[in-house]
């Protein structure tokens, strides 16, 4: 056997409890946020058969990235690297019982075999976000809107970052226009999906190794460029229209660029991005109108939704000097003790204060002198102390000392419970 | 490729709603309990190297139950069965920064390939609690008094569920009493860890295997009946000295006949029971003083903890008909929509709820018929909703619906944020 390493693996994370208050700050976001739209908390299993994302995951999210492993019965199963497959599923599974509109989110750990870098790794956490039931640019709205939202909470500015929609439909048709056939639409979303990574003549190459027509190309770039397109899809229209009566407006634009990645999308595709263009797109989602009864429901049930993931949102609060100052710990006193006879004078004092809802620990160390214990307060930031020695005991009092200013005073036990520290 | 099935893979479970609920709340106890005593939260990676379990978790843990994974890079990875493990690397690898003692609690997934059955399955949650950097009873019975804690929040009894605690070297002593070699204790111990599942016939056999002799065998049987054995401990006196004083006590009583499965337990062994006999142990913990060495501190850092699964106590909640009436929906306004062409106001009033912290849905699909949207929020037990027609737009009001009660009133838009409803 191998000495094992003191480090997660390659691309997985410690938290430590400042990580750990991170993850918890950025949840009640995530929570506080959703909720208030209305929306309900769900989860699912980490482990899903391989099955499930075969369909619509898309090739290199399946084949390249997936943490796979055999069951013992033989099946392969994955863990899972996305949610939405698991969600489309679990709604399928209960379309008959469910209230519809369904709306969902969760906040969980995803998994993908990549290289790690700056805001991104193996292991992540994702909130995703849902609606199904619907299809109208209505639900996609607060759905952006809910993204949005978390942007505002987390308090970045849209100056820092944005959220870009665009509508495979009316790109589709565009195309059409220059005389692509929806066929092979598919093959040419892909290649726009990559113009934000490559440079304009490489860009041009991709579609004339499509056997793009320069006339097409120029058609093509001539789309990809119109800001203004957007009146002329109903569909966009009502959604920036519902948008634009909101605080969140700044944050919402149209790029005919965005296609997405993911093959599911049918309709509405939109990316979360960084301004300063550290990270580019951040997070997305879309409109899939069909995964429902790709994974076996009876019908199509159309949903929209995104998934955002941890990992970039705290490096971009870390470099907007926005990452929040967190507490790493709750507690509010710590009951000292003054030698072992008086151990269990500290544990009732404890106890009382517990009792009253405040968060307390006592010393666990008896033998430990106060100056030490005294000292582990500080470090761990407790703001009040505890002193009951034999004096004390005697006169039925504590001695309260308040950690930043110092200053002590005596107070009675009895009186505990009734002052407000 | 399959078809994939609706249901998730065997031992698996999907958190809809209700579910998920019972997850929060439970979480959100399991929180409270541990801040109130002091202890920090932390977590660590799904996802290990085998070698970190193949030291100490106990052969069956790793070799039978484990889902291991290959990595792309040929080592064996592992879904972590159990907390601890991870718990003394992150201990060893910060070991010169960290402030001991350390009091850290976590709530996640855990894995194990068993046969799935009433409160097991295969991917479950737990409680892990832990002490490290001290080596004394005080510190065992803090951690014992947490859990007892736990179940008294919880509405459990002292009458449905105990702590049975014993210390592996008080066992071993008695041991070496009627002739058996600490060397032999190890085997012995995993015999009497099996007591409680085979009869007194099978277990004295199990004992004759091991080449004990008949008056060897009857002085263990004694050792293992002696309630009274407590009072020879003075580290099991201490311990249950200091739970004494509390209100706890009840729920924590000596069994010699406790040894726990884990190998690296060094001295005080914990077990909670389920009194009615429907789960017998249900969880389990204990001190091991040599772990964090054993994954590689430069140092054995002492330490003591328990964990506790969510299966089986969600089980005994039910059985004892405690489960907690949940709230699965935390909306309380549900904004109508009366019209397409009123879609906007409902938006606006909706927002303005928002804004005020209320937890508030729009109705997304305007083309719906009131009665419709009054069903769905009935049917997600929405307590109050709004209805804004043209009247109401004219005069600047909303009617505001009790769904309870049935009554309605309006009220001026101006004035929904001064009124407590």
């Amino acid at each position: 056997m191998n000495k094992p390493s003191l480090l997660p693996l390659k691309g997985f994370r410690d938290f430590y409890p400042p990580a750990m208050a991170f993850q918890s700050w950025f949840y009640k976001n995530i929570k506080e946020v959703s909720e208030s739209f209305g929306f309900q908390e769900y989860d699912g299993p980490l482990l899903e058969s391989l099955d499930l994302y075969a369909a619509k995951s898309g090739e290199e999210l399946v084949k390249k990235q997936a943490f796979t492993l055999l069951d013992k019965s033989g099946g392969t199963l994955t863990l899972r690297p996305e949610m939405t497959p698991s969600l489309a599923r679990m709604i399928a599974q209960k379309e008959d019982s469910l209230t519809f509109p369904v709306k969902w989110f969760t906040y969980g750990r995803r998994f993908r075999y990549e290289q790690p870098q700056k805001g991104r790794g193996r292991e992540f956490f994702q909130w995703d976000l849902d609606i199904l039931g619907l299809d109208n640019p209505e639900a996609d709205a607060e759905v952006i809107s809910l993204a949005a939202s978390l942007y505002k909470r987390l308090g970045l500015t849209s100056d820092e970052v944005k959220i870009k929609v665009n509508d495979r439909q009316y790109l589709q048709e565009k195309l059409i226009k220059v005389g692509i056939s929806p066929e092979k639409a598919t093959s040419i979303f892909r290649i726009i999906d990559k113009k934000q990574k490559v440079d304009t003549t490489t860009f041009n190459e991709m579609l004339k190794d499509e056997g793009l027509s320069s006339s097409q190309t120029e058609g093509i770039l001539k789309v990809l460029s119109d800001k203004k397109g957007v009146s002329s899809s109903e569909w966009l229209t009502k959604i920036f229209n519902v948008i634009s009566k909101s605080d969140l407006s700044d944050y919402v634009e149209f790029d005919p660029t965005i296609v997405r990645g993911l093959d599911y999308y049918t309709k509405t595709v939109f990316e979360g991005w960084d301004v300063g263009g550290n990270f580019r797109s951040i997070w997305g989602g879309g409109r899939y109108n069909n995964l429902t009864s790709d994974v076996g429901s009876k019908k199509a049930i159309p949903g929209v939704g995104f998934a955002m993931g941890d990992m970039v949102i705290e490096e971009i609060l870390k470099l907007k000097s926005k990452y929040p100052k967190l507490k790493t710990v709750n507690t509010k006193f710590l009951v000292t003790v003054f030698s072992p006879e008086l151990y269990e004078k500290s544990l009732e004092v404890a106890s009382i204060l517990r009792d009253m809802g405040n968060n307390t620990e006592i010393y666990l160390d008896a033998s430990a002198k106060l100056n030490k214990q005294f000292k582990y307060a500080d470090r761990k930031s407790i703001p009040y102390t505890i002193v009951i020695g034999p004096e004390e005991v005697e006169k039925g009092t504590v001695v309260l000392k308040n950690m930043a200013t110092g200053t002590q005073r005596p107070i009675f036990i009895t009186q505990l419970s009734k002052e407000k520290i």
